[in-house]
């Protein structure tokens, strides 16, 4: 399993370092980024899970994560949002289903067989970065993410239980019963969109080890063109927090904010800060 | 002289709004983004030049400079870096010449008139900002780049004397003695290198005017590929200032660092807080 470092930019006095690798779970080379703040470490470890379209260096050169985690002293992983090159059926015919929008999801769907994002972020990149020899302490992990990667985030937290935090900017939180996760639930899944209750945030807080209490935030904008149009549905999980009595759980909705990454650099610091509280605990 | 409002993203409790307008130094359509902090203002204005290849949204996107805008209560000002659609010769061979490469100046050879962005950043933009209706104050205003929008900050700066302080991150300053300036300098001007005289930093500081002293800072990485093959020549600049008992200007060289974005957020606080002091001094 070698791990190829592909350059490395020094940023707030610590460095962000993009690697390439190949990953046994998606059959295929592929990419992440690494930032580790200056010192010695070892830092605990926040993935970013982008959205839809996005890969490796959106959230590294976007999402302005590296100020508030160089103060932190908190390392964060930037993977890639899919496998890329599989050749799968309609791989590249639309922006929201295929390369760039594997959803992080196991594929069942043997035309797919390369889409195994799960296994990849949960268990194949923490050995990938143990690889690196960077200085990290992979016992203390968090993670968070836009949109898809929101529903990415969530997801892999409820299901894996190996996060010590989730946090998410406008997460897609009921992918069943929304347009993107229908189509992709339906591609990917040989179930199709019931196979998806597996991999459907609001689904998966029925989870019994949920019942000991969670430790996630996240923030959507009432401007957010795809709150308005039904893709993220944050109420339905709130709701479902509510009716299970399921505690540890902020979703805010934030006044006059949409998609976009200046919604993110609005509030990166306070995401950054909530996963310190837990990571450096 | 109407100015269309594209869209406007909330930002840090603030808006960042992009523009579109047909520009006379131009003759052609041109956009520009604006980011203003929450309050009633009016608030002071800093631009941000960005380099070769970028365009308004680069800065504003990757900058990491409306956090700290907000936190100063200044707004941010972010241009294309060239005219768009002139079909003068050579506009889209090269990364380095044509579209995305203005250089910030007037052109003089008669097959680039559309290139006047001298002209268009320090004299029709704040003109088309004041259409906007936004609560500006173009009284108060600073100016900083990146790369060929250092050289742009430092020449408008120095040329124009409008501006309360000019800062710049890895700015090419003495452009009549590295490529990418010849080569601009050659096709934008009808007397070519020799005439290039006129917008190079370096020469400039030898304006009567400059004597007053200056308000610039500046940062440089020593692992900056380009400043280690000669395009940006900080020393050239730092040189002549000492040579000249010129006051008032800084420039850093910092230790590891290059030309990317990684490098501009990680001083960009800094910076904005230099200007902030004498913006709203």
């Amino acid at each position: 399993m070698p791990v190829t470092k592909v350059k490395t930019n020094k940023c707030f006095s610590g460095h962000l370092t993009k690697f390439s690798a190949h990953s046994e779970s998606y059959g295929l080379e592929t990419k992440f980024n690494v930032f580790v703040p200056e010192g010695e470490g070892p830092f605990s470890v926040l993935y970013y899970l982008a959205g839809l379209t996005c890969d490796e260096d959106t959230g590294a050169m976007k999402g302005t994560f590296e100020s508030p985690a160089a103060k932190h002293g908190i390392a964060l992983v930037f993977p890639d949002t899919s496998p890329r090159g599989s050749n799968s059926p309609n791989d590249t015919l639309s922006w929201d289903f295929g390369t760039g929008a594997g959803f992080y999801i196991d594929a069942s769907h043997p035309s797919y067989a390369a889409y195994q994002g799960y296994t990849y972020v949960t268990h194949e990149l923490p050995e990938l970065l143990r690889e690196t020899g960077l200085a990290l302490d992979l016992e203390r992990q968090g993670i968070m993410g836009h949109s898809m990667g929101g529903h990415g985030a969530l997801t892999l937290y409820l299901k894996s239980g190996q996060y010590r935090s989730c946090s998410a900017f406008a997460p897609i939180t009921n992918p069943r019963l929304c347009p993107w996760g229908k189509k992709a639930f339906a591609g990917y899944l040989k179930g199709g969109v019931e196979e998806g209750k597996e991999w459907d945030a609001t689904e998966l807080l029925g989870l019994s080890r949920v019942k000991e209490g969670l430790r996630i935030l996240f923030d959507w904008g009432d401007a957010d063109e795809f709150y308005l149009s039904g893709q993220l549905l944050p109420e339905n999980f709130l709701n479902k927090v509510k009716e299970l009595g399921v505690e540890g759980v902020q979703g805010r909705k934030r006044e006059g904010y949409d998609h976009s990454y200046y919604f993110i650099m609005s509030f990166a610091e306070e995401h950054v800060a909530f996963h310190a509280k837990w990571l450096k605990a």
